[in-house]
């Protein structure tokens, strides 16, 4: 998707965060001027693509790695443009697809190799049932979610007093701190809620996806424990209406990983048809983060293999004819452009940029036909024939390759 | 590099296109706003990233592939958001960097399969001196150059034309004309241009680097033809200092499909300190779009061999199961979400999506321990144990794949 979408795409999507939006400055007819904005998530604009295409024949599942851009203060984890990895599936509003975006986020941190991290798990029309217990309405419905989403972060106190301080009154706040402080088991968790929603279809609805959800994983081979029921979790994006989800890891805390859940309404919004959808959007940077902290493992450096030397001026056709034929022979090399600094000082380049070989043509190797070969790492050197000069470079890069750290 | 550079950095880099740049709606401080334009190119946001990282070691190669924005009118090959692929030397004042860059220039084109290509060649001192030649001074070195630069489009009559439109004098006009209609090969430009400019160190200087080149292009195998000097090549951008070089399909005419130079100047505009560079850029949809026309190839469409029918919804749980074998024996496949769906549905579905195989796994299968294969290719179907699917499946496949157009 584009960059830059037309603001009313945008707007109305984010809820409180939609100030955060980079606006561009309007262009073109004063009258009638273009306002356009960064893509702040890759959904929005998915859906309009969606809203866009009526032929496209759904289920589609699609995935997408792009820039999004808000204007945050920057902090670790938290970056002014970042990358996206979203993978959706539009058009089914079974809880099968909202299964396949959770097996997903399993494989996909799997396969990075991160093996303690879970997935967080709940659903919008549970946390409306809360509200609903708690004798909250649809305006502060919102703030609700907001004061209890930092339960982990500030614990059982600190939610208490964070919904004090949101204006909520003592009744809802010890109904609310009811459903905060519940502990045991799925099932427990699946009862006590299936009780206080006893008179909403629709809190019941969710309850049973979440279930239908919980019970798939398992025959799709999720491992027992990946996945828990998290009244807490609420997500702050508007456009949620069903399943949500989070990824977090234990070690270090970062906050999640990645992030999602099912936007039955959103692409209505474009096209005034409601077609159902699900997804989750991966953190790139964040990803990278932690995987840096828990193998300490930094990303290989591309390097050089050989510095051509540059002997003089009148022989530097010389060397350009080796670094073509090293080159076409796929050896990694490089030339020193300047032939009127000493070989010292080119060698001391090779050892700066960690190149190890460096290939030296004077004027008696051409004469003979041959090549110097200066192994920087081993200091020493061999003189060999041009003709063996590949396959003799290839097998002392192999070696180099196995012995160094 | 990010997608947004304070704007400072951006002016006074790109002539009169500046007014192309993308401009973001100030931000933060009321008194000193934040003042942000999007990425017109890569080598500007790569100018100022060496200037502020002085321990790179130098000569410094990097390459870079990202998008790059424009308030363009949208045409074929013209496009406001666009991905730049560029390559630059950084450090070295050698025109065997600018051969190097030529040297990739003509690689890249080749491996992707372009033969009819060429790749134009020419040098800002030699404008410079054209302009000498003809009485021009600096305030319209520019527009004498846009105007030359016309010839390939309007030929030797537009640009007549055009330098009188812009306002120059028939004594300038004829004497840049008179370059113009240069013919001959390499070595006759070069002798006509060592004549007119014989009173000038600067535009000798760019001739020497020009001979340089041609020759250097010989010793690292570009072959004979490809690059050619072309009196008239002058590129817009006014950073360039040197060498500067564009390489052209001749079929289709789309424009030039890269193209870049020497750019001495730009880095010190940051730090103060002069470093020299030279580098090149290429259009990614432009050679998309020629690709598509001399290949009439399009990109190969990633496709799901396998759809898991759901038969009834008590018997989702083994159809999940069959899911994830297969998907565990790496064979793209997917499940029908719905199982209020009839098989004929779920089978039309699989058909519309081009999927060649289906799996049907009803009571009777579940009771053998076996599942029924849909060849949707071939209309045939077979019966077979769940223990022989994944090898089965995976010969089908082949077999399909190697029939299939």
């Amino acid at each position: 998707t584009p960059a830059m979408e037309h603001i009313d795409i945008l707007c109305g999507k984010y809820g409180e965060d939609e100030r955060l939006i980079y606006r561009l400055e309007k262009r073109g007819d004063k009258k009638n001027p273009e306002e356009l904005g960064m893509r702040y998530d890759l959904t929005v604009p998915l859906a309009r693509v969606i809203a866009m295409n009526p032929t496209i024949v759904f289920p589609f599942k699609r995935y997408q790695i792009q820039p999004a851009w808000r204007a945050e203060r920057p902090q670790k984890g938290r970056y002014r443009e970042f990358i996206q990895c979203d993978i959706d599936i539009i058009g089914s509003d079974s809880t099968l697809a909202d299964c396949e975006i959770i097996a997903v986020t399993n494989e996909a941190l799997s396969a990075i190799g991160f093996s303690k991290f879970k997935i967080m798990l709940n659903h919008r029309k549970i946390l409306k049932g809360i509200a609903d217990y708690a004798g909250i309405g649809v305006d502060k419905f919102t703030s609700m979610c907001a004061a209890i989403d930092k339960f982990d972060k500030i614990g059982f106190d600190g939610v208490l007093e964070e919904l004090g301080k949101r204006g909520f009154d003592k009744k809802q706040i010890q109904k609310v701190m009811e459903v905060v402080k519940l502990e045991g088991d799925f099932e427990s968790k699946i009862a006590f809620l299936s009780r206080i929603f006893k008179d909403s279809n629709d809190s019941l609805f969710g309850i049973g996806q979440i279930q239908e959800i919980n019970q798939n994983l398992e025959y799709l081979g999720i491992p027992r424990g990946r996945v828990e029921f998290s009244i807490m979790l609420s997500r702050g994006l508007d456009y949620y209406t069903g399943p949500i989800y989070e990824s977090i890891v234990e070690e270090p805390k970062i906050g999640s990983l990645s992030g999602g859940g099912r936007y039955d309404k959103l692409i209505g919004v474009f096209s005034g048809k409601e077609i159902p959808a699900t997804g989750s959007s991966f953190g790139l940077e964040r990803i990278f983060d932690v995987y840096e902290e828990i193998t300490s493992e930094k990303a290989p450096v591309q390097s050089t293999d050989v510095l051509v030397l540059n002997f003089t001026d009148e022989l530097t056709f010389k060397a350009l004819e080796l670094l073509k034929d090293l080159r076409a022979g796929n050896i990694k090399s490089d030339i020193y452009y300047n032939s009127k600094k000493d070989l010292r000082t080119q060698l001391a380049y090779a050892s700066k940029k960690n190149i190890p070989f460096a290939l030296i043509i004077g004027p008696d190797e051409i004469k003979d036909d041959k090549v110097i070969i200066k192994n920087l790492l081993k200091r020493e050197q061999s003189i060999i024939p041009v003709t063996e000069l590949i396959p003799s470079l290839r097998k002392m890069i192999g070696e180099n390759a196995r012995t160094s750290p």
